[in-house]
């Protein structure tokens, strides 16, 4: 079958692989027949996340159940659905609480050895292991190029306004208008947030964040806790997401919150950061990190894009066939589109 | 000044009252601008609630601070503000930690003994005691018709849900389509509901409710919990909401809510009910009650107003002048009108 | 293998049944080395709980793993175990968020077609379904009188106290002194309660409760709420926890808890109950209620087992062989005995 | 009066000070009888708080009630006293949602200053503003040395445990065995850790904490990460509280605790400081920072005192005379005790 593979920082390859066969009881191959190019595939495009040439790339997708283990009971043989990026086992302790991004034995499709080497699913047919939990079936009449997001960037933006806690009426500010942190501004504003603020740099993604309804915060022309501080009574935000990862970004999120507010972090942070304790102490923050639980959220996710009150909106996607990944990578690392899905 | 006081059980007058006057350091005396005539107003008329003749009823209010005592800090004289439905002292142990409506100094206006002997609102002036947590300012262009349901029905809808724990992507079903009813529908979609199921067993209400996206459940026509299991794989509400106050309503409300839900009462219940405790205990439910805290929840309501995410919608009142109070009264009594408003 | 069976109401027999044989890939087959007589069993016993004769009764006990099918990872052949007294799927959506006690396929042992036809373990040998989460390993040198308790009454006592959400430096009331409700005045005590409450109307219980620091207060002689009172400035209990399961006994909870206090229900409602739903809405109270998840919390109340910080103090076990079982229970009816434990 | 002054870093002076006044009607003039000596009074002390000379130190105290202003309901004239180490508004949102130590009008004594110049408690008499929040009757037979400890040290321990939402059962570590710490370690024993670890690398600190129960784990001898491991199964510690406030103790409060734990940070952060962040979101940590809400908790812990589950116990103090201030400052300061009280 042929995949998308790293080849060498810049560069991908159309590859030919074995097809993938079940190797565990609760193992299920998907034909592939969406396949999106994500912000955190460029991470190993750009070589800042190592992996191997010839390791095949990509987490989000929608396919068909083309082969199930027998321990397979929530999906079957030619069932359309969509995946997590994540596999987690199941019977861990944190699996056990429902905390599935904490598993001891979790793995990341397509992100090489960091990821727990499993390959990815810009691919003709892809292994998906710990089915009952990794895949879910699409809600009748859902486009593919929103399904796929849910369960990746739009539960990742879920995950942030939930794990911040947000109560109806109180306000919201996300730094970082990419991909997630315009998902995150979508959920804010779903769970009833007053006002939410998008902060960034780049004009283009701002726009795109006021056409859903968010107050734009040029991070570089304006005072970020000023401006939200206009809108907030002079108090700042009661929660803020920070979508970025990094030390930038965490700090803007630092100052734009409230006393006593929650700063919720999604964007990946790979390195010690220098954080403003003082701040974060004297006013009495509360800050919650990690890797979305998806596995959670994505029923309640996909719920809310079945009955229309989620949508891919700006993070609908260009369509090419797979065979064009290597142009169509090029073009997205040029930031030249906001969102490739390869067609197998 | 005049007043609409209780007269007997099926009658209201217009009376001649001495103004009031400041009596603590804390209290206010507003010019009533424009004063909603409310359901449980009516538990005075219809003689339910037992007051003395003469009593002022009335407790939904928009108005102009015209006095105001030395520890009145947070509105001053000339300000435009509306009241929450309760008085509460600020100082005992619920107060100090937030939750207002267990003051146990409570008072609610123009309930008569029960309320604690505060006159209501449905007059030219009142006396609004600890100002400071009864009254807020009218946001700048807030109608008067949405603006005095802020400090009522709309944060006793509002209450609801958020007691609830209803999390976005969840679904809500609501007993009882009535005034604080539609405000739950209303909240629960905002709140992020993927699906809000109105329970009601008066057409015109569930008209309402879908006209405000609810999925409209004749309660008497339908197998409620069916009805709700079919648009939630057989599982049932996530939260129910019981607007109605009565033992019917609440079994109906168990009998919605799935596996593990949580019934939030904000119906007024006066006796003692027989609840299926079997249904309650091996279906483990959790049950939340109580008047609503809206002096905790005012500000929030009053953002989502301004911001424009809550409306006042099918509440929108009919417009009167106060002299026509015992006319409305009896028109409101037979259910011509879904709201009145009486200005002064 | 010899195994305690229900005869008639009144009565148990020794009876002789085939060994049990491993049906699915994660079940374990358990000799039993001791099995304790709870006070659920006395519901079959006395024909509360209709079962069929010749089912075996019992579902508390420690014993040895002797056989296990393939997928039972988390216990090994040869391990010293206890189990949990229901058996969940782990699977479904609660048992998948944590929730393992509302799990849609949870049968309980010994119980009879109500628990879902599980054989019990007063038994020379038991069959374990779902054992890597049925089954723990008991921890080194903890006696089996303790270990067996940690899958039944004394995490049902925790989980009463988690669901309350005591906080440490608040106050506990317990309504019925059996043995749920003293281990709940255990755990509530372990949890930094203030002051406990054990509230019973038979004096040797109230001794017990004494013993372990409550304050006992004479349900019958006393007016509850006036005691609880006298010890918490008039108040009433931050929270109450129902170990009985009679109308009554909620009854009592609901009045001797404080304004928006929490009623825990651990007692088990068969039937439904006139609850004073004036005093649980005018005074503001939340209610949870339900099966104890002792999947959960099991682990926990091992760990504090181990660490000396639970004890089965008074519920320390007189000790028979299995064959005795017939007086034993008879005994244990006459309560002549706290609690028994059979020896196989 | 005579008053302890801070005179020069390294040296405090007994100075004469007019007598207190009230001068808001909610103040009230406290004789202080017993006033303790606080690792903190040690920051000013050192010169690392700039501070005015001739400023009164100090905020521990126990006292006797000799002014009140009308406005004060919840304390009288004649009443033993103790006080928290802030003072709040009352009035704030902050205040009005229970939030005390987010106050935005909060002041701290004998800070100088940085706590709002605020005289502190170190004098023969005490004004204490927004009395009926500060004040607090001290439970009949509290030794004075025990009581003072309520409104400072003990309840910012109660609260590092509460903010950490350690569950009985848990385990939690503690960084840092100077009183704070010493504190927690109480506080955390008492909400039920099945284990609590403290990490010092003094030894007679970390013997003290033995004592209490704890494992002591000496920082620079042990791997810290390892020795909580060992008694953990590998996973760490649930939750952890830095209770020193330097960059050295969070990055050691973060290593030690377990995937998806928590850190509740006590300690005082007064600079940026350089955080693992990669540790804290790959292994999806929560922090939770701030001064402790004294004013919340202080009944509650005073409660726990009366109960006589909470005692000084190594925070017993040496007594001197209020005159001999200059030489037990010194004395402390040398560490040459753990604790001293002064009495007036």
């Amino acid at each position: 079958m042929r995949a998308v593979a790293f080849e060498r920082p810049g560069s991908v390859a159309i590859v030919d692989r074995p097809e993938p066969e079940l190797l565990a009881s609760d193992d299920a191959v998907v034909r592939i027949e969406a396949a999106g190019i994500c912000g955190s595939d460029l991470h190993i495009y750009r070589g800042r996340v190592p992996t191997q040439p010839g390791f095949t790339l990509g987490h989000e997708y929608v396919g068909t159940v083309v082969a199930a283990g027998d321990a397979v009971s929530r999906v079957r043989v030619g069932d359309r659905v969509l995946g997590t990026f994540m596999a987690v086992c199941g019977a861990c302790g944190a699996c056990r609480r429902g905390e599935f991004s904490l598993c001891g034995g979790i793995r990341l499709f397509g992100l090489g050895p960091l990821g727990g080497c499993l390959q990815g699913t810009q691919a003709e047919l892809a292994l998906v292991p710990h089915a009952n939990l990794t895949l879910r079936r699409v809600p009748p009449g859902l486009p593919d190029a929103t399904a796929l997001l849910a369960g990746d960037v739009m539960a990742t933006g879920y995950h942030a306004v939930l794990a911040a806690g947000l109560v109806a009426g109180e306000t919201c500010a996300v730094v970082g208008a990419g991909a997630v942190g315009l998902c995150a501004v979508m959920c804010a504003h779903l769970a009833g947030a007053a006002a939410v603020f998008a902060i960034d740099s780049v004009e283009p993604r701002l726009e795109i964040a006021r056409s859903l309804g968010a107050v734009a915060v040029h991070h570089g022309e304006h005072d970020c806790r000023r401006a939200v501080g206009a809108h907030t009574s002079g108090r700042g935000a009661d929660v803020a997401i920070e979508a970025v990862g990094s030390p930038d970004a965490l700090r803007t999120a630092c100052r734009v919150v409230r006393k006593g507010g929650t700063v919720s972090i999604v964007g990946v942070h790979a390195e010690p950061a220098a954080v403003a304790m003082d701040d974060v102490f004297i006013r009495g923050l509360r800050i919650v990190a990690g890797l979305a639980n998806v596995v959670a959220h994505v029923d309640r996710v996909l719920a809310l894009m079945a009955a229309g009150r989620l949508q891919a909106g700006p993070l609908a996607a260009d369509e090419v066939p797979l065979a064009q990944a290597p142009e169509a990578y090029a073009r997205f690392d040029r930031r030249e589109t906001a969102k490739i899905l390869l067609r197998p």
